[in-house]
């Protein structure tokens, strides 16, 4: 332990910002935060708790990888009733895919709280999915079950799961719309503008207009993603008159 | 749920002791009566709710596993601190087999409970397992994750893994035991006699005498099993005695 807190003093003095970032991603106070700590320690610091053991996150990437299965598993067979096994299996590797963990970690910049050896412009792209797996196993040690499935289910299920996507029906909401306006003869217009206000990282909101009219916004960390936000929620405001394509 | 309500009561009338033995088996009364029933119907029912998805124990088989794989990560995780993310899957692995769930599954005499248009004895051996997975997600989904976490501590955890065996430090104390006593010269005797009791379930108790000393007493559901729990326990009696091998 007297080691685990001479890295957690090094670490305050060195990065001050640390547990306040940390605060911020997590929306509570940690209460072990030599987990924590753990969860952004990079391998290539070689340090090791006072039984010899390694100190870094790879051990709690397989706890977050469980954690993130199970809650994700429990949410399909709610959500997709008609599912079976294998089907559900499928949903689920693509919600736990390594490229949408890579891009939760970017989004929520863990890289910038790792402490490493390694200049991070060396890291691998998967550093940022390993991170987050990290992270949410760190999350379930200190807090339990129920606060590590609250943080997915914000993190991950709310804002990018979305069940219709995942089964293939709909491919592209912008793509749908987009087709829709032009077979109806609708002008259709997206009002892309920076629009970072007080967050760290870069946002992106953006208007959807049909016929002059602005019929839904949307806003997030790429041009992309928030028109097809945009996209969808219009989509939604219009399903009735427009045809699925399934 | 008319339906599910009309499987339940035609459930109750044919077998009335179904939620009697599932009470046995879980130590508590179900609150969700239907998760259990789904949790013990075959495919060969063929039986459909009324949006027409099939009710059987298939989709919960997945929410199980799901679930013995997180509790079982968190236990290993704080368990074996010196094992890698590599290490810690392995020995997963070696908990949740195909082989361990199935005889898990026959403890518990879960086929008894099943409800199948094909007779048992058609069944498959893999049968006892996957029952075992759809019990654990059925636990789940009626009680939450601490409920299901006892339940596979008190079933899967603390009677049969042991981390020493799943290291590969001791692949049977029995054979360690006779070993020892050898080399010793002890003499030793495994006196085994048929214990079933008041369970419904063979059971088996075993003597272990030592030079004609009663060292150990211990009850399974086979021979070998007993002996084994028998010579662990002489085991840990006198485990300063027994050179280890490692």
């Amino acid at each position: 332990m007297s080691l685990i807190r001479n890295i957690l003093n090094s670490r305050s003095n060195e990065d001050g910002n640390f547990f306040l970032n940390l605060k911020e991603i997590l929306g509570y106070k940690p209460k072990s935060k030599s987990l924590y700590i753990k969860a952004f320690t990079h391998r290539s610091m070689n340090i090791k708790d006072n039984d010899g053991n390694a100190i870094n996150y790879e051990r709690l990437e397989f706890v977050g990888d469980a954690m993130l299965s199970a809650v994700i598993a429990a949410y399909l067979f709610e959500q997709v009733p008609h599912g079976d096994e294998g089907y559900l299996t499928k949903m689920r590797s693509k919600v736990v895919s390594r490229e949408h963990l890579n891009e939760l970690g970017k989004e929520l910049n863990l890289i910038g709280l790792v402490k490493s050896k390694i200049p991070k412009s060396n890291f691998g792209n998967n550093i940022h999915g390993n991170l987050f797996e990290a992270l949410v196993g760190a999350i379930y040690l200190d807090k339990g079950y129920k606060f590590c499935e609250r943080f997915i289910y914000e993190r991950v299920i709310n804002p990018h799961v979305d069940i219709e996507t995942l089964e293939g029906k709909v491919i592209s909401y912008k793509s749908l719309l987009i087709e829709w306006c032009q077979k109806e003869k609708n002008t259709f217009d997206y009002e892309v503008y920076e629009d970072t206000g007080r967050d760290e990282l870069k946002h992106f909101s953006v208007k959807l207009s049909i016929n002059n009219k602005v019929v839904s916004k949307a806003r997030a960390t790429s041009k992309k993603k928030a028109e097809e936000k945009a996209s969808k929620r219009a989509f939604f405001a219009f399903q009735k008159q427009i045809a699925r394509r399934t």
